[in-house]
């Protein structure tokens, strides 16, 4: 049979993250501090975060060296394999070639160590004792959670409170990794308490979680901050997996025609897709990028490019993003990491820009695709790495109406094994799609703050 | 750094399995008919196994050719990395070297794909259109259910009662890939309702799951059974993870002087051990092979070594194994694949025959193993791993007590992705020992029957 699997040697780890900015036409717009409207400077980020993350957040540079620490850890699961979906192309009967990168074999089982490996040696180099974050399902606290024990790092992850009580297994992982968790909106927080006092019930957002995070983080000097997307370094980490994807792609002498990553954030997005941009944009090689958003959460497809805060509690600086307005609450589909009212300010530049298209799916075709795929590759996907398989499978059926034999990659950035109550419902016909929640996301965009947005 | 990670090539996966039989210096005993007492042939496994498999369950060919569509298949994830614990040995401050092989990279998450992709495969070669099984936990199903969604073929699963109730999650993932999952004992089967009638509320058992399974394969000519551990040819197919381990431990430029493994039938045990136990009786290199199994379930330190049924319903023949009794049903504790009252009949001999030996765990001391090995290595183990991660850290502490440099090799058979409310109980303190079943053990062994144990 031919080959399936492409993988690399331990001395093919990338040496290097690649820096988008680096190769764009355009510089991304600065970040404004809330109080003045000024762009920012790295004074401004040093409460929050160490020096080199700082660094790496402004640094214009091409190529970021990864320190041989990191690259150690790394090295326990990448380089990550490539795949030939021979078996889904035959049950799609389509021409086209389908590829994907597989970053459900890392310990927590998604792309996110990728960068929590990163920020937590970084913060231990600066002698930082603890670091916050939020998590949503939980795939970036328990990521965080396995690289703060690495390094000897305390690890505080404020959890969305509905996600606390229906992911307890997601907070078991955390918490065998010695880390604590709290569910978010709670009383250890001036933001918190705020937010309870006008609804006691409130079930928590990410937005809600990030400023509880970032409240303590500020407020403590041996305490930093770590966020698990948006941020330019946190998808400057991810390019690994691009870096990677191209020399298996190279070794199947290959090389993608369109490239299909879900995005929520946008460090998985970047991560797949940003290495394989900038060889488009040196003029290398030409390539098709699709981004792929849940309909229920469409920042990319339906936001606003817009200057806007990163939480609910209005703590970070504006940074120009695809924004639903940093008030809006995402209804309650099955992937939590796609569940954010931003996008990543490298990603929706990128858009602006031309240089990828955006597109959404609605959660029933999202979970038929994955399992569809499940059943010909044998991997279950994660609730958000369906919307990568959904926009794959969409363009073999194309491929195979125009009867032309593209090659397609894409990243299935984890596996479902904590979301099975996800498939549960969907396999008892209970899983449900959500409208467009126009109003509401006309509402949040309504309160965007006013600088930078005349 | 040293290297913490050994991988092979694809074009070095195992071309043959390796037969322990061949290099054993007395034959296994013969399996008996329960009805005659005579030794059974190859006609009397016919209506549950197709040809192929029960050639490999008596065949004495040292090396067993694996088929090139099995290979394409199990090369999607193997050869499985080999791992050198060194953040686990600083851990322990020991001069041992650990190693250990990972099968949890497998789709289902264990070393169990191993075997459910040949039995699949042969049943397929054979025209059997359906097959029927028993699950404990869950891992035996899911890998079944993969491997003939692969190779198109209809999956029953009869799934202990109690974990039907408690693992929800394992029956979604069975699901999502087409298989049919019954909480056993079921309606469906006389075996079933037998027990039924006597006791409406019965939690269910392996043995009785594995009576209904048997019942349902033999009374269709279209559907076969099959097992996930204790026959020979079930053993036989876990030897490629012996196999690779050897090569592995060969590029570390290393040699085990101790191999420690969980055993629950032995299709894991057998699966690290049995290559090497096959060069120690060759003459080529020694090493000791340390079998563990659970305190509450202790075949193999406790039980006996006679002829007993493999099901509660005594429909299988007889096999002379280490056993605590047909009707032994063991308590409660979190390792599913681990509740069974017999050994492997190979396993058990090599046990007489003073190849390995074997000791065992409660199952606090394995949970507390467990989180100390994931927070050393960054895997969670499944519960049933912690008794092979148990045994080695005891193992690298001797070393430290004797100021011995050994190497020390287990198999982490998977992950605990799956098992995760034993850790929420572990981690709240709720988890408990049982006390040995002695009078249990004792009233299921008087029942023995009376053919070959005379």
């Amino acid at each position: 049979m031919d080959s399936i699997k492409y993988l690399l040697n331990d001395n093919q780890l990338p040496e290097n993250w690649y820096n988008l900015a680096s190769d764009l036409p355009e510089p991304l717009a600065p970040v404004l501090h809330p109080g003045t409207g000024e762009p920012v400077g790295p004074d401004d980020l040093a409460p929050l975060f160490p020096p080199a993350l700082i660094e790496q957040e402004m640094t214009s540079e091409r190529w970021v060296p990864i320190p041989q620490p990191v690259r150690d850890i790394l090295l326990q699961w990448r380089c990550t394999p490539l795949y030939r979906a021979r078996r889904l192309e035959k049950a799609l009967d389509t021409p086209a070639k389908i590829y994907y990168k597989y970053e459900g074999v890392s310990p927590s089982g998604s792309h996110k160590p990728n960068t929590s490996v990163p920020q937590a040696f970084y913060n231990k180099e600066a002698g930082i004792k603890k670091i916050t974050t939020e998590t949503g399902a939980g795939q970036w606290g328990s990521s965080l959670s396995l690289a703060c024990e690495m390094f000897g790092l305390e690890c505080l992850v404020y959890m969305v409170k509905v996600s606390f009580g229906q992911k307890p297994y997601r907070r078991a992982f955390m918490e065998s990794f010695g880390a604590k968790c709290i569910a978010s909106p709670s009383e250890t927080t001036a933001s918190g308490r705020a937010i309870l006092e006008k609804d006691p019930d409130c079930t928590g957002s990410l937005g809600i979680a990030i400023s509880e995070a970032v409240e303590v983080a500020a407020q403590n000097a041996d305490t930093s901050y770590c966020l698990g997307s948006v941020l330019n370094h946190v998808l400057l980490h991810q390019t690994i997996i691009g870096e990677e994807a191209i020399m298996q792609m190279d070794m199947a002498g290959d090389y993608p025609d369109v490239i299909v990553a879900c995005t929520g954030g946008g460090s998985n997005f970047a991560g797949i897709a940003f290495p394989f941009m900038g060889r488009k944009l040196r003029g290398q090689q030409d390539v098709r990028i699709v981004a792929v958003e849940p309909s229920a959460c469409p920042s990319l497809t339906k936001g606003r490019h817009a200057y806007d805060f990163g939480d609910t509690a209005h703590l970070t600086p504006l940074v120009k993003m695809h924004t639903l307005g940093s008030t809006f609450v995402p209804p309650g589909f099955h992937s939590g990491g796609l569940r954010y009212h931003g996008m990543a300010p490298m990603v929706s530049h990128a858009l602006q820009l031309g240089m990828c298209e955006a597109t959404s799916y609605n959660q029933l075709e999202c979970f038929a695709a994955g399992v569809q795929f499940a059943r010909a590759e044998g991997i279950l996907p994660a609730p958000e790495a369906n919307h990568a398989v959904v926009g794959a499978i969409r363009e073999a059926e194309r491929c195979k109406r125009e009867g032309k034999s593209e090659t397609i990659l894409f990243n299935l950035c984890g596996h479902g094994h904590f979301d099975m109550q996800a498939y549960i419902d969907y396999n008892a016909g209970k899983l449900k799609d959500y409208a467009y929640p126009e109003d509401e996301i006309a509402m949040a965009l309504a309160g965007l703050p006013s600088f930078g947005n005349s």
